[in-house]
């Protein structure tokens, strides 16, 4: 059996994983990513990290193929190399993918976590059967990932797949990137519960009160509310729902996949976000490609962040 | 010196020319669609000009290595079979590849018009040095070819590339599509002449009646116009370079290319268009893809159609 070790880097935490080649964890754990650090002493830190978890495991590690990291930020997976890390900037130029992966004597392969979290679908979850598959995570931003061909679409300069930032209205809401109308201000965090607010404010009725998320409108608070019958809670949902749709409509008429995978804490809420998107992609796309695509939630849920890592190394070593 | 034949079908004209390896034309005719014909008298008649053409031009028919079909509708590339050709619906159904392939005694291979213009720029034209390419017809509709990583993107129904109904305003323009706000209705061939009458219907100046087409405000009278100095004719241009980059800086947020390759009647107007839509997708897209991505006219102009028809089988033939 082969192995594949997947890291999953984040500005608060690192989760790292091994994972077998049918995308089974065999083992798992989290670690602190401790910004006082300089980037030479995190690279050797996660890589002790990883090396303690590989002999905790039982696996052997010759049987580990090989390495693969997501990471958020601006990052080239030809080189390995982290160029922007926003919320850790002394690993911004940091060669990753060599730097763990010299410590570990094990090839490593970097790429950006929502690329990983497609792949890991690809592989292991919700777009196993297919070759054209675009996922989506729903959370802060709103990401995505494109699978053509069987092939991660990286793009000329590696930073395609940036849905949150179609414009679905060229005069809407403006964006810090610079664009109007962007996706991710209408579905991200914020836009989910600006929409909430404004609702409210206009006196809506709502039991949002008791399910608040350490005291705030989250929309993890707001799908705890839906699954219990909130009404205004449904309705922004069915809103949420609806907006991916009309994003997914074009992409559906432009790239013609075969699956969206919808990731991400909001997409938990399933049914209640993605059956509105499947109304609205099929109200808006052509009838053959809306008819060829299927929305499905992401079949990985927690452990999405090592499996997608992970199969970094798996796109790169597994053919 | 290796050779390929051209076939650039349809509704009213046939286009059949021999581009040698380099897209250079050898030779050229055109042939009337009698759409009075059976759809196998019509596949006998394409294939008899063909021979007719081959006989005449000097080239040794075994240096042909095999034909490319453009054809308007929907269509399967993969099996040459024709489905819904809007305007000659007696070859729904037919077989073209298969039936003028047969005829001529060499392989050929269907697709549609708009793929073909791509392939065309992204061998000979104007996208030879990028492997990330998008093409973009504006006519009376706005189509669109992909090419990623030298391949083109057709997706799982081939009917990828409809970049004309991406939507770029969610509660814009109803469109016949079953969309809102899709692109072709703010510059496919209606939208500009819409917009054009608007503004002159409010008593804008402009000196539009020296350039009528046929009698008509048409996309070329404008752009006669505009070349001639015409203030409404150059703003209603600029508008449209303008919402054309509101839809190219999506496709560069989302697609990352190298390169967008402008075709089509209204893009003979150049800079005039393109020179806004560089700066709508500088100011609306990320930095970095939009640094990466240029925006050049369509270089094969009126051989678009013959030698991007010729490339389909170039693309499947000189590996």
């Amino acid at each position: 059996m082969n192995y594949y070790l997947g890291i999953d880097f984040g500005g608060t935490e690192i989760k790292i994983g091994i994972i077998d080649e049918n995308g089974s964890i065999v083992t798992k754990d989290k670690y602190i990513t401790d910004t006082s650090k300089s980037g030479a002493e995190i690279v050797a830190h996660i890589a002790d990290c990883a090396q303690e978890l590989i002999g905790k495991s039982g696996v052997d590690q010759k049987n580990i193929r090989g390495v693969g990291i997501g990471s958020p930020g601006l990052l080239n997976p030809e080189t390995g190399q982290l160029k922007i890390v926003t919320n850790v900037p002394q690993l911004n130029g940091v060669n990753f993918a060599e730097g763990i992966g010299s410590h570990l004597g094990l090839p490593a392969f970097l790429d950006n976590d929502v690329n990983a979290m497609t792949l890991g679908e690809f592989f292991f979850g919700a777009g196993k059967d297919f070759k054209h598959v675009i996922g989506l995570t729903l959370g802060t931003g709103v990401g995505g990932g494109i699978i053509l061909n069987g092939e991660l679409h990286r793009g000329a300069s590696f930073t395609a797949g940036e849905i949150g930032h179609m414009s679905i209205n060229a005069d809407g809401l403006y964006c810090p990137c610079g664009n109007y109308g962007c996706l991710e201000r209408y579905i991200g965090r914020d836009g989910i519960v600006t929409r909430f607010k404004a609702y409210q404010s206009k006196g809506i009725a709502t039991g949002i009160n008791e399910y608040l998320d350490n005291g705030e409108i989250t929309p993890k608070a707001i799908a705890m509310a839906a699954a219990d019958g909130d009404k205004l809670s449904l309705e922004v949902l069915a809103e949420t729902g609806k907006i991916l749709g009309i994003a997914l409509a074009t992409l559906t008429n432009v790239l013609n996949p075969e699956i969206f995978v919808i990731g991400g804490g909001i997409a938990n809420a399933g049914d209640l976000i993605l059956e509105p998107a499947r109304h609205e992609l099929i109200k808006r796309a052509y009838t053959v490609p809306a008819q060829a695509v299927k929305v499905a939630p992401a079949a990985l849920k927690n452990d999405a962040g090592i499996v997608g890592s992970a199969s970094i190394a798996v796109a790169k070593l597994a053919k």
